[in-house]
């Protein structure tokens, strides 16, 4: 039985959101821009994505003043790397059986 | 900028799809009722994953009689197998970035 697959989170069954959590999961938080040009994402896509994966607990968004900039940055939460780690284990385990 | 992302294929976005290509990129074919054991799908979903797929030109599909019964197995293409492979290194190069 191909157990990886019930160890992929649906949550990150997209390459944006693959994209966004590779990202946080390697910074403390990192802002709309920085994501948006790190992943080469439109507005609305990373918008919608980032949104999606707040709703699911994953990520946690911040909005601050910069000086007199607002400015919104984004964080993977505790629940999201954990999350994140076993969906890559999951991957490994396709990875490898697919050799 | 995180290359990986474009080199995701669109086509394997899905869980079950991805264990359909693990499934026959380790078996000359499979017929649909070892897949659907294999995988835990239901037969809808697996059914239209699989035309997704043969859409995509990934997987071809063979019509037989094993005896008195008809028997529909399904076989990873080349072009199917460059393309998985080239999904499962941008997938590495994913997990390797998020450590």
């Amino acid at each position: 039985m191909k157990d990886f697959i019930h160890h992929l989170d649906k949550a990150f069954e997209n390459r944006l959101r693959l994209g966004i959590m590779s990202v946080l999961m390697v910074t403390e938080s990192a802002d709309f821009n920085h994501l948006k040009e790190s992943l080469g994402a439109t507005d609305g896509n990373l918008a919608s994505h980032l949104k999606a994966l707040e709703k699911t607990g994953y990520v946690s968004m911040e909005k601050r003043f910069v000086g007199r900039k607002p400015n919104t940055s984004y964080s993977a939460t505790e629940q999201g790397r954990e999350a994140f780690k076993k969906h890559l284990s999951a991957l490994e385990a396709l990875i490898k059986g697919s050799m």
